[in-house]
């Protein structure tokens, strides 16, 4: 596996609209795409910072992975997401070397991205994405 | 507040001994440093990926933040640290703008950096880091 950047990193906020304007000061950087991922049960704001995105994740429904994640721990970082090239590849060596994965195969993330998550038991309790931009 | 980008990212984990080699397999980049950093009550670990880093922190403490972090969080990841150009004004700008600050003044942190930490009552419970590399 080798990751070429950190492609973004996931924060997790109980309200878009309240903590957009604090990260645009912040990150001195406006939010440029604020978009909902049904499947994964949360609207999310964007921002770039150098290679990397910021991402504030608003749950849609407590019962999703983030809204449980506020539920028990609070707002905070939620996830880091790698960019990888060739990510079915990377999900086959990641499981022969024994890493727990929560998506065996890439879906589709935020801003069209094929992602897929590690299982944080794996990974010294990080909750980790890796991603690819077919796109680009 | 511009930070320039991302520079590092603090992963809190028991043992730096179990936690680099699978760093190493998943950045698909060596340890480059092993720093302990007493005044924090952490020994570091350092990988890069990109623009960033990946610091790996084991607390030498119990009572010290890390320490704690483990006892009531486990291991996961602990703060986002951006780069910042003139820390000692970025510093006055957040205080003015009623962001509260951990550090009302840079100190030594690893790798020679100045830093500062903003409260994570302040961020959205993200304990944020502010660095200036003087020696760039």
């Amino acid at each position: 596996m080798k990751p070429t950047h950190i492609e973004h990193i996931g924060i997790a906020v109980k309200q878009l609209e309240e903590a957009i304007p604090f990260y645009e000061k912040l990150l001195g950087t406006p939010c440029y795409s604020i978009e909902e991922v049904a499947e994964q049960k949360v609207r999310t704001a964007f921002f770039k910072i150098g290679q990397t995105k910021i991402e504030l994740l608003e749950s849609t429904d407590p019962e999703g992975a983030v809204g449980k994640f506020i539920t028990n721990k609070g707002e905070g970082i939620h996830h880091i997401a790698f960019a990888v090239n060739d990510l079915e590849n990377v999900l086959e060596d990641a499981k022969n070397e024994g890493i727990r994965l929560i998506d065996t195969k890439p879906r589709k993330g935020a801003e069209g991205l094929d992602i897929a998550f590690l299982h944080p038991k794996s990974t010294f309790g990080v909750l980790t994405e890796l991603c690819e931009d077919k796109n680009k």
